[in-house]
């Protein structure tokens, strides 16, 4: 997609002809299991749900390389997060807990409420608001194990009011991480169960004899986690099934390009498959971010990773202006989106897709990350056209409430029994009838 | 499950030692489809995929049993919609018109609102809404064709502000029904398809040469409509995997047995699989309404269906008392809750899990499925422990919103910092720190 095959980005340009089929070709993202891992999958599945904790600890012995005998093993107490947190470096805790407090601060303003409202005849009609009982939080483990990914899953859920929060995370080897056990002592976990993959889905979504059932699983996982996840779907609640993770930053041209360059690192770094998009019509301002791209680039403790990134999912885009740029925004829906002008609040009425904004120069998406209080859990991969941040409302659900007054079924009654009729639902009708008053 | 093998409706009672076993039993509801289905849907997404119209139409013409040349021939225009709705009799004209007045004034209170907050530092945080550009709504056809639930997917769209409706609805043997295109022309639809089944989901899903690709596809249908629903789920939103409808009666004895019978009936005329259960704690009443099941059975034009049905999965189950009827309808999660009492008001703080909550003897739910106002469309099989009835929000989403000031940006550096080098990702840390101002 550029001339010069061997650079480290792809350098795109609206006015090429061919832009929309490259544009096409480097946002596809099939993240579609094949045969072969749902297969297994529903092996594990079926397993957990007939043989419980012993499918549970077998499959935890193996494909996490441990030798338990049960479950208990495999159970943290909050004692032991507790520990973890405590003995944290002072300048850790502190920060867990700054970051702590504003994603519960945030989150807050999410809470809707119950509502209803009387029409004239007496008659009632509203919703009423209530948490989940139990929620299910899957955290990853080994290198990707993100205690600032504990927070952000398990904090929407307390504020929703559901009642116990089940964490699992697996432990690979063995090998526990302290900053997670202490984010989620932080967040107030009830149970942790140091299992994955598909059989920690399984265990959350059925239940055993040691791992009580919950309502909804959230969290993101590898390509195992995610296909158990699709299959348990309706069993229990899901949220989305999350992709490679991607930012699309557009500049003005007047931000420095080393934070543009840092700020295309910060994604690119989470693993091969990130994305991370900078668009501009500023032609000499790419150029520039190029130059610094390539500067900094071998300054990167994880620069392998975020070069094949950048190589294989990554671009520069010159485009012709503003309207422009928000019509790439639109199709593109990023997961993070920065909004790096001078005034960006003259944008947002024109995004219709997005998971984040982050506007203006002095709000980078690392912030957003971590500790400014919005959700860090987003859609990606264009799923922004239809999903949301991870919220409170994800933890809550809603009964429609219906209170007839006499006079109230007796009208609608009327009305009811001319539809179902219409449908040929007799009995419907007639239930209805009962109820008008002659 | 009943002494008498022959009754209609099984009796349950929460005293008996094996009252909970029985319970699960009747509940029972797997809706997984099995292997072969599975494959011919994915054969069948992924033609549509591939060669768009030519598949969509060849797979209707083979399930349909239709011969049709081009997609032109599937679809209805605007015209023929309005011309459906202008012939209808006067009595069903006003009442659709006046259920969907109802429904669309009712689901005007479900509209969240943006929101946004300042920090003392100047950060400004918040949410922004967003209506979905365009929803797909399956409408099942044949003898299930429902014009009241092409108004209750096709008007929360509309209000929501969905910019294109795209409806699909299939026509065995090119038999439409003018009562659903008269809906469709009442709320509004933008396109009709007369496609179904999996080429219809898929048509949706990926769109084809005729067929806009939509955001979110919602809408019940059969084994083969769930099943490619659940495939496409990621690159499409959906609303949930729909079970067979289901009501729980909670009566305390003075509600008329034939009143409570009809309503029972309303549901099991549905189909075969359809639930409907009665909880009181008054035995004799329970007799009763047994014996106005048997009386009244016969008399239902829909008899055969609606007697399958109740003895199939119907029941009528003795309780304690209100605690224990409460703990029933948690423990159920029903779709459609009838309170049938004297005082329903007393009893809602105690429900946490059901999808709608028809309060009073007079509120029966053929009131609501047509014209109250909320929503029908419910979580069935227990879903509403994590899940919600369908209604605006399906059609929105939203985007978190974040504008540091430069002090902000600043603070915020140093917290994301300590966290990002805890989480070993050091180009998130550089680009938090470039933002903090010594």
């Amino acid at each position: 997609m550029s001339d010069k095959s061997t650079a480290t980005i792809a350098r795109l340009s609206t006015a090429d002809g061919a832009f929309h089929q490259h544009l096409n070709a480097l946002l596809d993202w099939e993240g579609v299991s094949d045969k072969a891992v749902q297969a297994r999958v529903e092996e594990i599945l079926a397993d957990v749900k007939l043989r419980g904790d012993s499918a549970v600890i077998e499959a935890t012995n193996r494909f996490d390389r441990l030798s338990v005998g049960c479950m208990e093993q495999l159970r943290l107490s909050p004692e032991q997060l507790k520990k973890a947190f405590d003995s944290l470096p002072d300048e850790q805790r502190d920060a867990l807990s700054a970051a702590a407090e504003r994603i519960k601060r945030y989150h807050e303003h999410q809470k809707p409420t119950s509502w209803q409202y009387e029409e004239d005849d007496g008659t009632v009609l509203g919703q009423k608001v209530t948490p989940l009982d139990r929620a299910g939080i899957y955290v990853p483990g080994g290198k990707a194990a993100y205690p600032s990914s504990v927070l952000m899953n398990a904090i929407p859920a307390h504020v929703a009011g559901v009642r116990e929060i089940v964490m699992v995370v697996p432990t690979p080897d063995g090998v526990l991480n302290d900053l997670v056990l202490a984010a989620a002592h932080l967040a107030g976990v009830d149970y942790v169960f140091t299992i994955g993959g598909a059989q920690a889905v399984a265990a959350l979504a059925y239940g055993t004899e040691s791992v009580p059932r919950v309502d909804k699983i959230v969290g993101p996982g590898n390509i195992y986690v995610a296909t158990a996840k699709r299959a348990v779907f309706g069993q229990v609640g899901i949220d989305m099934i999350a992709g490679p993770s991607e930012i699309m930053v557009v500049s003005d041209g007047q931000t420095d390009p080393d934070w543009l360059a840092m700020d295309l690192f910060s994604q690119a770094e989470h693993d091969e498959d990130a994305q991370a998009i900078l668009v501009s019509w500023d032609v000499a301002h790419l150029d520039a971010v190029e130059a610094s791209i390539e500067r900094l680039l071998p300054t990167l403790e994880r620069e392998g990773i975020a070069r094949v990134s950048l190589q294989r999912r990554g671009a520069l885009i010159l485009c012709q202006d503003q309207a422009e740029a928000i019509d790439l925004i639109n199709r593109i829906a990023p997961e993070h989106l920065e909004l790096s002008v001078e005034t960006p609040n003259t944008w947002l009425d024109g995004i219709r897709h997005a998971g984040a904004i982050f506007m203006g120069r002095h709000t980078s998406e690392a912030l957003g990350d971590y500790c400014a209080g919005p959700n860090h859990v987003l859609p990606t991969s264009g799923t922004a056209r239809f999903s949301s941040p991870l919220g409170v409302y994800d933890f809550q659900k809603r009964s429609s409430i219906i209170h007839c007054s006499p006079e109230g079924a007796s009208e609608l009654g009327k009305i009811a029994s001319v539809l179902a009729r219409g449908e040929s639902l007799t009995a419907h009708a007639r239930s209805a009838e009962y109820r008008i008053n002659d």
